[in-house]
């Protein structure tokens, strides 16, 4: 690999790490708001998601360069193909932070709905998957991957529990059925988040063993 | 352009519009399950979508050989990079269909609960979404990608009225809320396919004039 090649991988790196930790400030601000019913907070993971959305261009146009000037072969096209993928999966995590968001504003408006407090476990879950997919693509490490996708089986037991929890809410009281279904909501994307997540650690378990895991992760221990 | 490598693009084109077939087909029969309460249809979906996952696959490996075979540069290197992407969202798409589906499976338990009339015409148009934004990308047509686009507003139209006509039947009665739910996350899985079909028109357009035009549809005439 040339040495050019190998600086503008590393810099691609660099930028989709960097897009993700703007993705992970984004779903934690998005929490808190929806917590707190914080509008002031909302509002801000609304208008940071330009930044995602301009930082995800401009890799997608990075990516591209590299391929065009290096057109290289193998693992490195491999490498270059996910971080095109992976920087749509978290152009798509920070939309949905922001529709977290947008929930969350809903939540500020009468009568008061209390969050559940799994929620806030559920999203610190999706968001250690994040940075753990995105670690285990820059290291090329299969195994911490692989614990990535199984953790995914953990939000799931978050979702339907919430989703059980809210049911209970909602039929104490038509009243809550509104901030109930942005609860609701919230809570899928958050579910969703965790499934781009887990789309990642998929990819990378690909580049590292050249055979497409994807849709057959019970092969490697998943329930 | 290479003969062969006009003939790959080609191979790759029809691949994608026949992985498309496979979606609306998927699409059309979930919602079918959800208004009929067909249990055999909705798990004929449910296990239809292995062949979805296998397609994508499938065409994720065609790329990456053409890419690494052909070496392409400029629009052709653009086109090959768009195709991935496509077949990225129509494999999500089908995902969606298939939990429609599975909400289609809990509807088919008592009390009936009635799928609002909107559900149907919503799903047509994300459908028809689905096959225009296709029909783009192989006429290259710009303009065809447009009207795609603008046709999401709609979609959202549909998704905000039929989420009010659900909180009015659930507020009327607690004993709806879970059927409720359901009927919700498969409104919202319609809205998400209609998201994935406006993804591709982008990418179209894109792939057209050159730009990226993700994130700022508003610069071609959409409200």
């Amino acid at each position: 690999m040339s040495k050019h090649l190998v600086r503008d991988l590393d810099q691609l790196q660099k930028d989709i790490l960097s897009l993700a930790g703007l993705v992970e400030q984004s779903l934690s601000k998005a929490i808190r708001a929806l917590k707190e019913r914080d509008i002031v907070l909302a509002r801000e993971v609304v208008q940071g998601d330009t930044l995602i959305d301009a930082e995800e261009n401009h890799i997608t146009e990075e990516c591209l360069k590299v391929l065009a000037l290096h057109q290289p072969v193998a693992i490195d096209l491999r490498r270059i193909t996910s971080v095109l993928m992976i920087c749509t999966d978290l152009e798509r995590m920070g939309d949905l932070a922001e529709e977290i968001a947008e929930r969350a504003m809903s939540l500020c408006r009468p009568p008061f709905f209390p969050v559940p407090e799994g929620v806030q476990r559920m999203a610190d879950l999706a968001s250690t998957m994040v940075r753990q997919s995105l670690d285990s693509f820059v290291s090329l490490d299969v195994k911490l991957a692989m614990r990535v996708v199984r953790m995914d089986d953990e939000v799931d037991r978050y979702n339907r529990e919430l989703i059980q929890e809210l049911v209970k809410v909602m039929n104490d009281s038509p009243a809550n059925i509104e901030h109930g279904l942005s609860v609701f909501s919230a809570i899928r994307h958050i579910e969703r988040i965790a499934d781009h997540a887990t789309n990642i650690a998929e990819d990378v378990i690909y580049l590292v063993e050249g055979e497409i895991v994807r849709h057959r992760v019970e092969d490697f221990g998943r329930k």
